[in-house]
């Protein structure tokens, strides 16, 4: 199993939300988090390349405001091994606009999944 | 060592909190998140099978309203290999009400904690 | 590559997030959480090792209160294998003051990093 974890524009994720759903992936968790990539943070330029960032009004007093923390969110799901590929393959099609702050999918190892109401552990509480 | 991570409902983390306390596990770190299942959300029928979510205003303006992201805490702590078991047991005991909802545990592996206080590192860290 | 999972005090997190830029680790992602460790919370007493704490004042009605959850700041980067024990230090040198709440570090494994811009995958999508 794996822990699927993909950093998004906000106003994707009703599009990343659907792309999974008619994949076969309904089950997901949503997280509001806050983070910046290698350019570390975006500056006063940034509503020019991303106009959702106009809205960020707190970050962005003046022009040359350098914004230091970008709002973004933190979808979650647990898939099988074997449909790592069809999931990643799903995010990127549904988040890929070509500009920075497009966001990170990370795939990382998961020992066991247990379903509390049932008990059921491993592949069979994936989904 | 092992990450646990529970997600719960939001009533039910007084009781996961005690029954983690009272079988020697007091540390743990709590995150407010929204998810949903393989059943994709709940419908507006979800006050019948779960009285928690007839509180849930904001999702259900009309009896037909689907509830897409259901308000859930999630739970993590770290502990020892030899104390997964345990753990999930009292974690299903605590959160186990057989109706859908109930959430799910996962287990992951983690390969170092350091306690920042100390600097200790490994299984020393680990409580 | 590993994901370091660092549980701070809120007010290191801007000498935290300039000691990381500085060692040349600009990317971050933030997360609110509260939390409490082996100590199960801090009592009415708190205030006096953690001026910080004096501030929590929902937390804090009567000298006797007992603080169960205490919020934390949550820091997320993904690193390179070679780059860890670098980065436990930065964040043991930034955090680091001696008294209980310092916080702890974990290290846990990534399988795969996919970058969504260029769909860049692996060592190439670190940083």
């Amino acid at each position: 199993m794996k822990e699927i974890v993909a950093f998004v524009r906000r106003h994707q994720v009703p599009a990343s939300k659907k792309a999974l759903e008619d994949a076969g992936f309904p089950a997901l968790t949503i997280q509001s988090v806050e983070g910046r990539g290698k350019q570390g943070g975006i500056g006063g330029w940034a509503a020019e390349i991303d106009p959702e960032l106009s809205k960020v009004k707190p970050y962005m007093d003046a022009p040359e405001t350098r914004i230091n923390w970008i709002p973004k969110r933190m979808l979650t799901l647990i898939i099988q091994d074997k449909e790592v590929e069809k999931v990643v393959k799903v995010l990127l099609e549904a988040n890929q606009t070509g500009h920075m702050g497009d966001g990170k999918i990370f795939v990382c190892p998961v020992q066991d999944v247990i379903r509390v109401r049932t008990a059921e552990t491993g592949e069979a509480a994936v989904i």
